[in-house]
């Protein structure tokens, strides 16, 4: 199966816990849970039930709907469950690597799902590893598990806290074990997570969009540095570190659900925001504001109003573009952005445009809309960048390429705009970025715009280190 | 698999043919096309190719990216290449119904695709049956093989001008036979067709936005009542009936793809000048115009142009929902809208909206959109719809509801607007929508809004006897 | 998946019929009675089942096993079912051609299961295109459903009587249509078919091996030139030809199953039969009478009783061998007849061995046993074979290669000998095989061993003529 | 899938070891290895290859064929390969619990795959886990990991002595490590493994029947309590403890395949001398002996040549009986032995039957054939069994059922009878069976027919302890 891809970065996880000792069919719950967390990963899905301490648990490579079956759901009984949906950055991925991990130890057993990335993980692995500990997959979720067993004499909400003291980077966490189900967000608060309430129980989710679909009520974000155990239908909070607020920014920018809230903010509202700024940023003269969809589309109704030039359609979707069984030959492999997109010819021909896009990776891809557009008798295509453009490495579970691969890391905006045959281009500023986030541009995490990251990381190229040995 | 439904009428076929002697790979092409006529149906796809008058073929249910993989297309050699990718309109479907249809018969193999439905298929099956004929499947293009087989002491064009003489109802046919590829639009023109160059050879698709992705250049729509013959690398052209054009509108309204241009008209812009003349036609005080995604996008953007009142999104789509394996139980059932939409409440909370809808069939979906925006806040919910009310089934290869079951059929505008909750109610008018596609209004169906059909059609309850039977 | 295989004949297809409107999950037993003569067809599978005329009917590639799942089997409800089991003589082989075949026609529905093949099925395809028919496959079953339809002025009973009598080749056929089951096997009867009786019904087989496991009891052979009709639970017998009874004598040799009676005679005996006349044709000096497995034993154990040279074993089979994923290399292909075949070293080691094959074809298989037999330590290796040389094709249903590269059409005895490497060869007489099948000896076709074939057949190469082109 | 079962002890796993740097696709070695060992285990099937320490691997549900693709197989290069099939005696089967196991730890990365069982797993797990490791899967090879992982300081060869030193039970281990193949079988050698030589390299396997396919020449069986190790082409052994011979006699009763040699004795001839043995202890009057096939073939010709009563078949399986997708309904599960088995009723009409089964676990089938043999006309039947009563629960890798499951255990001889309608019953007697394998009937444990256990093991009910927590 070759995915068709866009030049995008992507994320690499969405988790979900729901607590009901009264809902029937909760593995159902999670399902649909899951469901709305797809856009956060596309590769494997697994679902895990606590019934009473017992954990059962399915997991598979494939999209949720492809992973879940009515037998399967109907075997995963439980009062409690946690889910997981993965895209793995590694080039060849296992169910192995699937999550949620499920492991016995002296406290019993226990059930993890983890969306972030830890910098210290080989660390502690080989730290582990001299006390003679096995490891079978390449995921942070099975360092944490360790850790925790490690602490098994404790109370397990000691033992996590203990666990997670050892630990530096990013991560959710959503954790099943007895009777509780156990929410965490690291002390930055890179990865978002928070917790809602639905009839007979409470659920934690990486994005407030999975509580809709639940008929969830939103209750709060977690905080960062805190951990919630929810346990007798009750929700218990301990702060088990101190607060340094650095959420992920391109949350915002892209990987999100735009009917996401996260941390107070509105995903779409951030984005509006963004095309607002924007438009303040680097004015033009055009006709129509068009976006590259639909991770463009808000941005540019924030631009087109803000500007005063009129939002319209310049590209249509195909809907139906997913993973193929048809790999493009070398010929083909242009059609990529083709299977994908097509210009609207008669809306836009003659015309100068505002072309928005959410952001620039590589750079591949603009080239080839710009040209399609142009062929399609667009007088002008300005292009606007509603984020700065990418110039450093992320350590915290977002999967970007090596540096020499950010066209915005090694070429000018001068540069680019040539490569991509675009009569300007202007990208969002990182203060206005932060401003269409929080109106303070605060408690935000910008490192791969500008290298400043909220704590030490590792050298070039080591990132995925363990996965690669 | 269980498809999470809206309340939409159905399309139940689109068709592609390649000519191209000259071209590698000729079967990848029609992957592609077929690919970008996804949206006309999803639930069978079919690839048939011929060399030298022998044609091979591959057909199964599922999307065109399911059912085809490299090593199948890699098998499907040939110089011309028909595809077909159906949505069935009973409610149990077999691979037996996908097409193209391929047979042997005195002629050598032929190969059909067919859009459209013959309103005498069953008379003609009849007298066929009474000459001893046997029928393998339930499709229409069986009937048209069998046809064209009894006149094979003709020449081929000829015989399918015979064949053609005898049927009646809507078609868009495209045959390969011998050197011959074939495209065939009814005297009505009620299905679209279209030509197209590429390099070394032609296509013919059922909607020119698989042109785009072939790198093909749009060359014209085929006539109703013209046959083309594509051979030697020549395009002849015969006109095998006059011309009484009446394009479906509904294809406008919601089947096609917006990068469509059909019979001269922009998709697109049609739809936009939908929504322009809604504004016109019911006005409302309000605050902000927003669509039902994505099908309802263009005409409010239309809507919001004409009446001033901003653009803006209230909706949001998972963009993964597809077929799942969960089947909702009775208490989820309400869950299939929630699973698809969600409300951006912080962006409509307080708000006076106008909700833009491209058809309305049953009603369900749209008490609970209504339900929803309600729920989160809107002030007032001003629905427009950008059809007239859908009274009268159509006979001409949409799937319609029985009349009973159509809620424009059985209410009045008012009991409509009740039932679905809303504060207000527009629907286009017949004229409005006539006008929105063509300045005169002239060449276009519009019966199943006005019961005013083209040709003869049999008596309710009959449509689809054959495959009833 | 590529099969290993050895160097046998194979048969081409069994069929099922059941009547039985007071029986509960008829198609259950229709699933179970194909298991029964699965080794008559591992291609492809189907069952057809009649419910007032209506038929439904499912059929896929694959074992029965692999098609039919419960969920598959509960659709299929009815008072009658048919069932096929089909190995397909084409290289490729598609869905399409699997069986029954299921038409509508003026009379209504029609389902047909065919074993045979059919001497002029290309010659009566000529003639009905000629009539303008069209033909979706390339299986004889569509050439006799065409002629029955023609007939549909007539009973369906006449009908098919007329179709009969314009179709010359070997077949037995099950049918079903309107409230009946029909049977029929050719004048000569060159294919086998039988009658059960089931509480509720009644059962017709190609084999009685199938009526076991229904707990039917063995009523009678359906006679050359027969047709049963069976309806209101009475069977009724029409003689459409005068019997001129050729039963193909390679059912006994290897394609039946031992535990099957035919036109009276148990296949075990007769193997048992061929065993014993065997020794009295070809005796030797030897310390252990071996068998290939299985198709060997009963031979074996005749030829060792008639010898009095002990039984035992001296190949052991892997019994999971069927198909695999993985292409055995040019290096590896040698590996086939080990995978399947492993030596018992111990047991042979020192010794002169008779080695009981039932019939060499190509002889590729039996040099690699010889070789294994002596390089673990076997001191002679004497080559019986039950059945004479096979030097003609047959046009009957078995799929013979050409005479090319039929070892014993173009090789003396002591040339094969020679080739694979045995100390003796001895192959059955004609007469000794047709003595062991029926005292008389009569009855039988033995035409692919000496060319007399019961009818005039088309000349080599056209066997299959219509498939290949 | 169900499984179509008949009442038979199953044995739990099969394994495979390959040194090989000079050989191309070494994994398909081991495909092929594990193929001839698929017997030992149907339910998954895994793949292990080191290449310079770094191993990767491929697991699933399923047989042999069914797992491994030629895609996969070329996947997996390496130098040293270790393959598993697995029979789960747990009622739920996961793909988590394949075999092999690969792990990273200090001292790199390990595969293990383990035929056997060990009865002191749980209480090292719980030791482990008090020193906080974490378990994933509940099979013994996690404990032995753990265990090797805990001595990273020493050489691998040590830390496997150390690791073995800690567990008790039965275990015949292939492992890669590095630049190592090693193999170990425990101290009672239990479970079979030994030693083949092929061209470049060397075979570990459970059963010498895997080296024919592989062209291996057998050299050695591995001994109790002996460790091999392979590097550098050369095989290095080391004694880590005494030898106290136990090897499993059911081996040679019903698991291993006859063409395999276990401590020096062909299984077949065991079970050849076992039919002996019987006749001569439970002589009968009878026309004619038969078996129960296939696993009673081999021990009904030894009963025949012994009592000199002739050898003939009564009973003919279906070669095709594997899983189905049906399941057998209340009314249907009688079938199960008819879906396998056929009465072959001309040979056995009239006639005193010995029918010779290798061993009777519950007494189900039993019955079923006594009743089809009678219901076919014989005369009587008398059953003779080439094993003594199962009486007592196996802790070493067979799947018993509990005690009062056992039919052995609860009736006396004569009761047994009664239930299976025999008109006589002989089981041979422990001793005879002892003699049946070694002449002087040492070196084996008997204990599921006498409880006189090899080591302590635990209280009836604790046996999968681990597996049901």
């Amino acid at each position: 199966m070759y995915p068709i891809q866009f030049d995008k970065l992507k994320e690499e996880c969405g988790v979900i816990g729901i607590y009901g000792p009264e809902i029937e069919n909760i593995s159902q719950l999670a399902y649909f849970g899951l469901h709305a967390l797809q856009h956060r990963g596309q590769e494997s899905a697994g679902i895990a039930v606590n019934k009473d301490g017992k954990i059962t648990y399915y997991k598979e490579m494939g999209l949720v709907q492809e992973v879940f079956s009515d037998t399967v759901i109907q075997r995963l009984q439980g009062d409690i469950a946690i889910g997981h949906v993965r895209y793995s950055t590694t080039g060849e991925s296992f169910v192995t690597n699937a999550q949620p991990l499920v492991v016995h130890y002296k406290g019993g057993a226990i059930a993890l799902g983890h969306n972030g990335n830890l910098v210290n993980a080989n660390q502690i692995r080989e730290e582990l590893e001299d006390h003679g500990v096995i490891f079978q997959t390449s995921i942070d979720s099975e360092v944490i598990a360790n850790l925790i067993a490690r602490y098994n004499a404790m109370p397990i909400d000691e033992a996590i806290q203990k666990a997670l003291s050892r630990i530096r980077g990013s991560y959710a966490l959503v954790i099943t074990h007895g009777q509780k189900l156990i929410g965490v967000r690291d002390p930055n608060g890179l990865r978002p997570l928070c917790l809602g309430k639905i009839e007979g129980g409470y659920v934690l989710a990486s994005e407030s969009c999975a509580f809709n679909v639940l008929n969830a009520e939103f209750v709060r974000d977690i905080d960062a540095g805190e951990m919630v155990i929810i346990e007798e239908n009750k929700v218990r909070s301990i702060r088990y570190a101190e607060e340094r607020k650095a959420l992920c920014s391109f949350e915002f920018v892209y990987f999100a659900r735009p009917d996401s809230i996260m941390d107070g903010q509105s995903v779409y509202l951030s984005r509006r925001n963004a095309g607002r700024i924007l438009a303040q940023e680097y004015p033009v003269e055009a006709d129509m504001v068009i976006a590259v969809p639909d991770s463009g589309t808000v941005a540019a109704i924030g631009f087109a109003e803000e500007s005063k030039i009129p939002f319209g359609e310049g590209l249509i979707k195909n809907r139906y573009v997913g993973r193929t069984f048809i790999q493009p030959d070398q010929k083909m492999r242009e059609l990529s952005v083709r299977l994908k997109l097509n210009v609207l010819k008669e809306n836009i021909k003659g015309k100068r445009l505002v072309l928005i896009d959410d952001s620039i990776v590589r750079g591949t891809t603009s080239r080839r809309i710009v040209d399609l557009l142009k062929a399609a008798g667009a007088k002008e295509v300005h292009v606007r960048v509603c984020s700065p453009p990418v110039k450093f490495s992320c350590y915290f579970g977002i999967d970007t390429p090596t540096r020499k691969n950010l066209v915005g890391a090694v070429n000018s905006i001068e540069e680019i705009r040539q490569m991509i045959g675009a009569d300007s281009l202007g990208y969002l500023s990182i203060e206005g970025l932060m401003k269409s986030i929080h109106i303070d541009g605060q408690g935000l995490c910008n490192a791969c715009f500008s290298g400043d990251y909220p704590m030490e990381v590792p050298k070039e190229g080591n990132k995925f280190l363990f996965e690669k040995r």
